[in-house]
């Protein structure tokens, strides 16, 4: 099994991620745990590339076929090998954050996106996606300053984001968990354990 | 106009390359050489990635996006720029190496690489390929060792990569300018010379 994790900045996806580890550990359930764009030596290079903040200078087009690059290593080396040997997989965002982010939110469009990430998604789709779903205005770290108009392109943006996770997720909702964040984060841990237990994917 | 140079290994297309350049200098013809992968701060940091010796794990398809993200970044940064000031440009290698080495030489197919490197080439098209035409069983630098497996291989690879571009040459004939090296270098350069003027692209 592969299971993902997505949303927007500042859900508490980070927390969540981190919540689920320590349960599983805690009850003796093994599981691989890895993040997007790192999880090989190859990718973390390239996602050093990529976060590098001189590197302002960096096109769209090139970012977006970089973090294809590093997905490709990480599919590759780390990923189908782990789905051969059988092993239950969660990995901290995935394609979809490469179709939301620079296909909706960098407006290149969600089709070009995918078409860069085919050959480096190589038909190994997540079984299923644990979206963390809250609206941009409501999550905490981005709460928008009005006036200032770098932070209302800043809202603007995270909104085209979400709007094209829910779109993303309304063209594949067997393989989408949509689970609505709660102000209390054991509350949402037991959620998104509840949604694991009920598909047969954790104990 | 932006021409690319092209060849397998050991066909002297460095060297010519750096005749053409002295010979621009000399009579005062303005032109900009680049390479690839590189050519850009960012292009240069993905080539380092594709040449570390220590990463013999690169999955080829991660490969074949490096090499379109450098191209991308190369194309955006630097090629478009000085085609609208209508700049001269020399490129060293360019797509049809990706689709000769990978898509050819590696057995990756050479629509699978087109489709990676529509993205990054954003029809930016070269106008006209030099191609140094000669069989890699004649090119000194790969002189096979025979009953060395090893060798053997290598000689096999180069052999597909040479018959890429014979392939990518017949697709686009107005494109491709096919020259023979000669034994002396100083003749191919008169060749290359002779080829550029005829088109006008340089005196």
């Amino acid at each position: 099994m592969f299971i993902t994790f997505e949303g927007t900045e500042g859900v508490g996806k980070s927390v969540q991620i981190r919540f689920l580890k320590e349960y599983l550990e805690n009850t003796n359930q093994k599981a691989l745990f890895i993040r997007e764009p790192g999880g090989t030596k190859i990718s973390e290079s390239i996602r050093d590339i990529i976060t590098n903040p001189d590197n302002t200078e960096m096109s769209y087009i090139t970012e977006a076929l970089l973090f294809a690059s590093a997905r490709a290593q990480l599919v590759q080396e780390v990923i189908k090998p782990a789905q051969e040997k059988g092993e239950l997989i969660f990995c901290d965002r995935f394609v979809d954050s490469s179709v939301a982010y620079q296909g909706y939110g960098r407006d290149l469009g969600p089709d070009f996106i995918w078409n860069i990430n085919k050959p480096a998604v190589d038909n190994c789709m997540p079984d299923y996606t644990i979206f963390l779903n809250l609206h941009p205005k409501n999550s905490f770290r981005h709460k928008v300053v009005e006036n200032d108009r770098m932070e209302l392109q800043k809202a603007e943006f995270y909104e085209k984001v979400y709007n094209g996770f829910l779109d993303i997720a309304a063209k594949d909702p067997k393989r989408y968990i949509l689970i609505t964040p709660c102000q209390e984060k054991a509350e949402t841990h037991e959620k998104i354990l509840n949604a694991l237990r009920e598909r047969g994917i954790i104990k």
